[in-house]
């Protein structure tokens, strides 16, 4: 450990006491990934404060030190946005599990960072309501994080990803200073700006969230298809008639192997594809529009329809989906997940380059994903113990991407860029794009401590930034860029 | 004229044809405002471009000759966020009118910025769709303009105001360049600032709005009680009941009246409030919850309610409330429309004090609220002929602002800040918030010549601005700042 991290820790220990300050290196290495366990860094020091005004402390502490910080929840991203530095300091939201207030009159709640997602729905659920994001981690990932990363969810098609449910953050800024964003205030939607900044902004201290009414029902049915495309064609069908389901997820014939052998879900036998598609809100609503996509999906071509009676089914139903990226590792030494998004109705072309892709290179491809929003999760399978196998994975994961973004779609629907993706960035964005974020970023940043080496394609000081505005910024125009 | 202007008057005439710069005195006047007719300011030099390459091209003009510029759709705003620059370019949309693009299987469609709100309804409700946003101005109103206000309407209770309906906006940027800006891209999230950002951030030169399946159903009625409060405790009700109406509009006494003279629209005489309450969806729902929402206001206290048999009785629900503001002038010379926000659960307790603020000062105020949403618009009474009584009307005006912001609430729910409320804002935000959204400005907009005046209570320079960065900002530090 340096000096300056030797003085900042001794001066933590004193704010946080030395139970909340980590520097033993043993116990670093725990905070080396996060749920992206392809980037690894082992933090120069790791804290864990109970309160905002502490983290204001220490963000402005980092700040007069130059020293480099970056925020923590659970560490289950999976794009690497809560990579430590090892430079810097891990800042770590576990401490901070309260929920201040409920307040349903209002349909709302006020949590602090470290709060589980799935603890807010627990705590609310007796009131008859809960909170819609629901990422696949949800019963160990943190609101902060859901934050930083926009997370969604299977039910985001419908209920609209952690920005929608976000009424107002506290947030620490880069200078140390407390602030509250809050949506629909006037001026500009910085609170829209820093939901989903993977961190670069700030830290999130205090999060009012939106509660979502309990539904009266939830349905769900199982359709087997004998090829994706009949499956593609169905999730269209049911959309063009006016039908928002809560849910619609698709798994290919590879993904349902995988389930199957390790979770024996017992989809029909044979099938090319699978659909789930759920239903939730009033009886009457639910059941009427239930009958509509049961009917579709025949029309579609459904050879096998499974409709859960009850929710022991309806669990079993989802077992096959909720397990399918753990089940691949029972068909492939090692994979990397994919997270791509294209324009729903580009589903079955881009589903056919995938295969070709697949055929043409030999690197298999399992497809998950959530039909309805056109959020691609391909499992790109490899053998990691075959020398040059990852690499190959790994080009063909990039082909996806770069497939998505062909069909006008994104590299990302709800992983993030994090360190990851931060490279692809230039694919989908022009340098004028980027560099209008980066001075947004400055905005908030200055002297770029806040979370860096995220996010951005290539690490820069915010006076290199403003290429965009040259010939306007006079700065710039008199070379004295590097002054700021 | 001065000289830059005329420069620039020959530069457009050039790119545009004659016909489409206006530089004459005359005909410069009847751009001199928007719908807030407060505020005036004939504008030096009105341009009517016809593409997105002509105004990057106005735009990188008037940044190399310094001359400040203001886009304006149909100029309908009540906030005066398009009031024009005598000492500038006011460039007019409204030639700028054709639908682009109508994609049913992705429920979109992409529209140039002067197309008027209702027309792209027009276009697409034969495919059996509409376009949501619906403000009271929705027939003459443009898409550009509700894009810059981020405007809402009676029905955004449900279906959110413009920003939830636009999935991307082409832009041209202050430094001349043309991006496009979509929803859920990855980074930050800049659609969201720019919709909202009242024109100062660029100009949407092509917008991809989001199309929104036509209900099957759509029932209204309308509730008369004795008193605001029981009519305020309906609305709890239904809300807390987990319904959510497409609309709840009310109305007080003195508005009622006002309605009356002006429509006839035959309310229940004697009611101290009505509501307006509006379902859609499909039928099976919507009569599910009519029924449940007429049972809540009977037991809140309804004297009176009034199902619309059909579509005639329902557009003649709506005509008193629809006309409120305009009938307003039957009943006083002149008048002031507020607008402001507050959590629904403070209705009432600010509902009465507005009812003292009346009484002390003998200022009468009429109430008309968006009341799901807690978008209050009081109508604030004066006889522009006594002297005084404009400032006495705008004193208690900006009194009912500061008691929107004590309860937690905004100076503005759908009408923008514009060059109105910029006043207003140091109450709602401290100098690091205000300095935060400069930064913000400042990252589009180094040069501040796209719409200043708005928004921001003082106009600053860029390097004026970052206060709130001291000791972080080197360049402030070195005492450069307005160098940039």
């Amino acid at each position: 450990m340096d000096g300056t991290l030797r003085a900042l820790a001794e001066r933590f220990t004193g704010l946080l006491g030395a139970d909340a300050v980590i520097t033993d290196p043993v116990r670093l290495r725990t905070y080396e990934c996060d749920g992206l366990t392809a980037h690894r860094a082992v933090p120069g020091l790791v804290v864990l404060p109970g309160t905002a005004e502490q983290i204001a402390e220490i963000v402005r502490a980092c700040a007069a030190a130059g020293v480099p910080y970056v925020a923590r929840g659970s560490g289950t991203g999976l794009s690497g946005g809560a990579l430590p530095r090892t430079d810097g300091v891990l800042i770590v939201t576990s401490r901070m599990r309260r929920i201040l207030e409920i307040d349903i009159p209002n349909q709302r709640a006020v949590v602090e960072p470290g709060v589980i997602n799935l603890d807010v729905t627990r705590a609310v659920r007796p009131h008859g309501y809960y909170f819609a994001p629901d990422p696949s981690s949800q019963q160990i990932c943190s609101v902060g994080g859901n934050v930083a990363e926009n997370s969604g969810g299977a039910h985001c098609l419908k209920y609209g990803f952690t920005a929608h449910h976000v009424l107002a953050c506290e947030v620490v800024t880069p200078d140390g200073e407390i602030v509250t964003l809050r949506a629909g205030d006037p001026g500009y939607d910085l609170l829209g700006a820093f939901v989903g900044a993977e961190g670069t902004l700030g830290i999130a201290t205090k999060i009012t969230v939106r509660l979502t009414r309990l539904p009266e029902t939830v349905r769900t049915l199982l359709a087997a298809f004998d090829t994706i495309e009949a499956g593609g064609a169905a999730v269209s069908a049911i959309i063009a008639a006016g039908v928002v389901p809560a849910a619609i997820e698709m798994m290919d014939a590879l993904s349902i192997e995988a389930a199957e052998a390790a979770v024996g879900c017992g989809y029909p036998p044979g099938a090319g594809a699978v659909l789930i598609v759920e239903l939730d809100g009033p009886a009457a609503e639910v059941e009427h529009q239930f009958a509509e996509v049961e009917r579709l999906c025949r029309e579609a071509g459904a050879f096998e329809i499974r409709i859960a009676a009850d929710d022991a089914e309806r669990a079993l139903i989802w077992k096959g989906r909720k397990s399918a990226f753990a089940a691949v590792g029972r068909i492939s030494p090692a994979y990397i997940v994919q997270d791509g998004v294209i324009p729903r109705t580009a589903l079955p072309e881009v589903l056919a380059r995938i295969d070709e892709l697949s055929a043409e290179t030999g690197v298999r491809v399992a497809n998950v994903f959530h039909a309805g929003d056109g959020n691609l999760h391909p499992l790109v399978l490899f053998d990691d113990a075959v020398p040059g196998a990852a690499e190959r994975a790994e080009e063909v994961s990039g082909a996806i991407l770069d497939l998505c973004i062909e069909h006008g779609g994104s590299i990302t629907g709800e992983h993030g860029v994090g360190v990851d993706k931060a490279r692809y960035m230039p694919r989908m964005f022009t340098e004028t794009d980027l560099d209008t974020m980066q001075m947004v970023r400055c905005g908030f940043d200055p002297a770029g401590l806040c979370n860096p080496g995220k996010v951005f394609p290539t690490p820069r000081l915010c006076g290199e930034v403003p290429g965009v505005r040259k010939g306007v910024h006079p700065l710039v125009a008199q070379g004295k860029a590097e002054q700021f």
